[in-house]
C-alpha cells in the first residue's frame, strides 16, 4: 500500500507546511551556509551556567514530581510566576486565566481548534506569521488578509474586509495580530491603533488573538517600553486572547509558552490540551520557573535588548554598504527581523535560488502573504548569526542580487 | 462578555475531558489520599543520578543546539537510536519512518487529525484508553466499540461492527488497539489474533493504530516476551501505524514518544506537527538519547518488570485479603493496571463516591466505554503507590464496599 490519500481527512490532504521550517531543514543539511532564515534567538545569550545549576538541583532526586506526569494546566508555581510577569506588562489576571502551553505554537493551535469551524474566515495581516497561518489553515479556516500601514494594520481595510465577508454570509470571529515587532515586518502597532482595535472588536463583536513573543525585545534607541503596551492590558470586555512564551526571552529548547484568556476559555483550552499532549514537559516547566524565581529572565532582558539592537545595527550597516542601492527597508524597532523590499525586476523566489548558490538562506516574502502576493519582499533575521556572519551574509546577498533576473515568478 | 459559546467550533463545544486527568486533579488537591487512579510510573524507579549527570554534560554550553530550536521531525541521533529499539521489538524500519512526538498522546492526536473526517467511525475496544477516546473524539470521530474476550478484541464482533457501519454509509478506516497489557484491562492480545487482525485489515481495507506503551513491561512469571510481539512487526502491507514512548520505560516528565508509519505518512504527520508545537523539547530529546546511548533504558527494563510484577502481587494479595469475596479480576500479565469487576448492586460511580470518603481514588470503569456501559468495573493502578499504600488502599476499598449501595447509576 503506497497511497493513503483516500484515508486522509480534509486537513490531512491540504496540510500547511511552514516555509520557515523548510528553510531550517535546508540549512541543517549544508555547511558554511549563512542563515538569515529562521527566527532563532542567539544561543550565545543562553544562561548556560544558571540553567545547569538549576537542573542539577532539580534532578537531585529529592522531589520526584520533577520527572513525573503533572497537571495539564501547568506546574502551579510556574503559572503563579507568570501572573506577575503579565502584571509588569500591564496585564492583570488571576491564575485561572493562564494556561501553560508547549510553546506559543501550541497556544495558536489550541485556539484555532477551539474557535475555527471549517470555512470560518480568520483575519490576518498582510503579511502574517507563517506559524499562525499554518495553525488556522490546518483548522480549515479561510485566511483573509488585511493591509498594513507603517504603524500597523489598516483599520479601514480591517473593517471593510470583515464586513464584506460577513455580508457574504461567512462567519468572521477572529483577528490574529502580532502588535510588537511583528514577524516578519518588525512593525510596531501604534498605541492609538491598539485603542481603536479594542473599540472595533467590541463594535463588530470580534475576538482578537494577540501574539506577543517579542514585546520585551524593544530597542530603546527608537522605542519606549510604553509603546509595547499590549492590547490585552486595556481589554475590559474579554475580547483579547493573549499569547507569549519564554522562547525569545530565555531559551526555545525548553518548550514553554502560555495563553491568557478568560477562565471559561482557559478551562476549554486545558481540556483540549489533555488530548493534544497531556501536559508540557515537567522538567522544562520547572527549569523555567526556577529561572524566573532566581531572576535570570529579568537580568537577561536588558542584555537581550542590547544584543539584538547591536545586531540590527550590524545588519543595517552591512546592508547599506553592500546592497544599499538595491534594497529598502524600515528600521526595525525591536525583535528579530528586517523586512526588505526588493528592487524592480527581482522577486523573492528567484533571489532565493540565487542566494542558495551563494550559500545564503532567508525566507521569501510571499510565504507570509495569504493572498499570493509579497514576491517583492524578503525577511532577513539578524537574531542568530554572529556580526561577522551577518556581514558575510550581506556580501552574499549582494552577489545574489548581481545575478541576472530569471524566475517563473519574476512577472509578478 | 462571559459567554463565548457562539464563537466556538464544534470541537470547542463538545470537548472530551479525560476522566483520568480529572482524577489526577482531585488527587492533587487532597492529602493522605491513596491513589489507584492515574497510570503514573513509580518515580522511585527514575534513574536520577544518571539523568543528572547527562543533563550536566548537555548543559555545559559546548553544544548550543541543546537549548535551541531544532527540526520538527526530531533530534536526528534520537530518531536513529529509536530504530534499533524497534528492531529489538521485531519492527524493521528506516529512520524516515519514525517521527518523534511530544509524548505518545501527541502521536494519537496527530493521527486523529490526519485521518478523521468529522463523522467518520473509529473502532475502539470496549473498554479503551481514555486518551485515545479524547483524541479521536476531538477530531469529531464517531467512536464505536468492539467487544473484548479474554485474549483481546473479538474478531467476530469487530468484523460485524465494521461492516454494519459501512453498510449504513459511514466511512470506517481506523481501528485503535493497545495489544500489550491494555489500558485499562491489562489484557494481552493473543498472537493468533494479531495475525488474524492483519489479514482482516487487508481484507477490509482498514488501518490499525497500534499503541504500545507497556509492551516491555511484561511479567515473566506468566508472560513470555514473544507474546508481546507487535502487530506492526508482521505488517507487510503498511496497514499498521505504531506508537510508543519513553514515559513508562524511562520517565514521563520528559515528553518524548514516537510514531512509526510509512514515510509518506510520517511526512504528513511531521507537517501537521509543525503547526501543533513546532518541535518536541530539545533538552528532553537529548536527555532521552543520552539515556539510550548510555544503556540506561536497557538496564532499567528488567528492574521495571520486576518492580511492577511485585506491585501487582502486593495488590492482588491485599485485594484477596480485603475484598476477595466481593471483587473479581483476571491476573495482570504486565503493565500498570488491575481491572476489577464489582459485585452486583454496586456501581462504579457510587463506589467512587464512597471511596473518596475513605480517601481512596481510582478510575471508574465507565470512563473507558464509548457505549455508556462499564459501570460494573473499576481500574486500579498498582504502578505508582508503595506496597504499604497499596495495602492501605485495599483496606479503604473494603471500607467503601461495605457502605450501603445508593447511587443514581446503581440500576445500570
Amino acid at each position: 500500500m503506497n497511497d493513503y490519500s483516500s484515508y486522509l481527512s480534509p486537513m490531512g490532504r491540504r496540510l500547511h507546511e511552514s516555509a520557515i521550517r523548510r528553510m531550517g531543514t535546508v540549512l541543517a543539511r549544508q555547511t558554511d551556509v549563512v542563515s538569515f532564515a529562521p527566527g532563532y534567538p542567539d544561543s550565545g545569550s543562553f544562561p548556560w551556567e544558571e540553567l545547569r545549576e538549576i537542573t542539577q538541583r532539580l534532578l537531585s532526586g529529592t522531589d520526584h514530581e520533577v520527572l513525573q506526569y503533572g497537571p495539564t494546566g501547568g506546574y502551579t508555581p510556574l503559572v503563579e510566576s507568570i501572573v506577575p510577569i503579565l502584571d509588569a506588562r500591564g496585564i492583570t489576571v488571576a491564575r485561572d486565566e493562564v494556561l501553560v502551553t508547549t510553546g506559543s505554537q501550541q497556544g495558536l493551535d489550541l485556539i484555532a481548534r477551539l474557535f475555527v469551524t471549517p470555512g470560518d474566515v480568520v483575519l490576518v495581516e498582510l503579511p502574517a506569521y507563517t506559524g499562525a497561518i499554518a495553525a488556522f489553515g490546518n483548522a480549515q479556516a479561510q485566511l483573509v488578509g488585511v493591509r498594513q500601514e507603517s504603524d500597523g494594520i489598516s483599520l479601514e481595510d480591517l473593517d471593510e474586509v470583515c464586513e464584506r465577508h460577513r455580508a457574504a454570509g461567512r462567519r468572521v470571529n477572529l483577528l490574529y495580530l502580532v502588535p510588537n515587532f511583528q514577524n516578519p515586518t518588525g512593525l510596531l502597532l501604534s498605541l492609538e491603533k491598539r485603542r481603536q482595535l479594542l473599540e472595533w472588536a467590541e463594535r463588530r463583536d470580534m475576538l482578537i488573538v494577540e501574539d506577543d513573543p517579542y514585546g520585551s525585545l524593544y530597542f530603546d534607541d527608537v522605542t519606549r517600553v510604553e509603546e509595547t503596551r499590549s492590547i490585552r492590558a486595556d481589554d475590559k470586555s474579554g475580547r483579547v486572547i493573549y499569547l507569549s512564551s519564554f522562547s525569545k526571552t530565555l531559551v526555545p529548547g525548553l518548550r514553554v509558552g502560555w495563553v491568557v484568556a478568560p477562565s471559561t476559555l482557559i478551562d476549554r483550552l486545558e481540556t483540549a490540551k489533555q488530548s493534544v499532549d497531556l501536559m508540557s514537559g515537567s522538567l522544562d516547566q520547572r527549569v523555567v520557573y526556577e529561572a524566573i524565581r532566581g531572576g535570570a529572565i529579568e537580568r537577561l532582558a536588558p542584555r537581550l535588548r542590547e544584543l539584538y539592537r547591536r545586531k540590527r545595527d550590524v545588519m543595517e550597516t552591512a546592508l547599506r554598504a553592500e546592497v544599499g542601492n538595491l534594497l529598502s527597508w524600515t528600521q526595525p524597532r525591536g525583535g528579530f527581523f528586517l523586512w526588505a523590499r526588493l528592487p524592480d525586476r527581482h522577486d523573492d523566489m528567484g533571489l532565493l535560488a540565487q542566494a542558495l548558490e551563494e550559500r545564503l538562506v532567508f525566507v521569501v516574502g510571499s510565504a507570509f502573504f495569504v493572498d499570493g502576493t509579497g514576491h517583492d519582499r524578503i525577511r532577513l533575521s539578524f537574531s542568530a548569526p554572529t556580526p561577522e556572519r551577518i556581514q558575510e551574509g550581506a556580501r552574499r546577498l549582494a552577489a545574489a542580487l548581481r545575478h541576472p533576473v530569471a524566475s517563473e515568478h519574476s512577472s509578478r
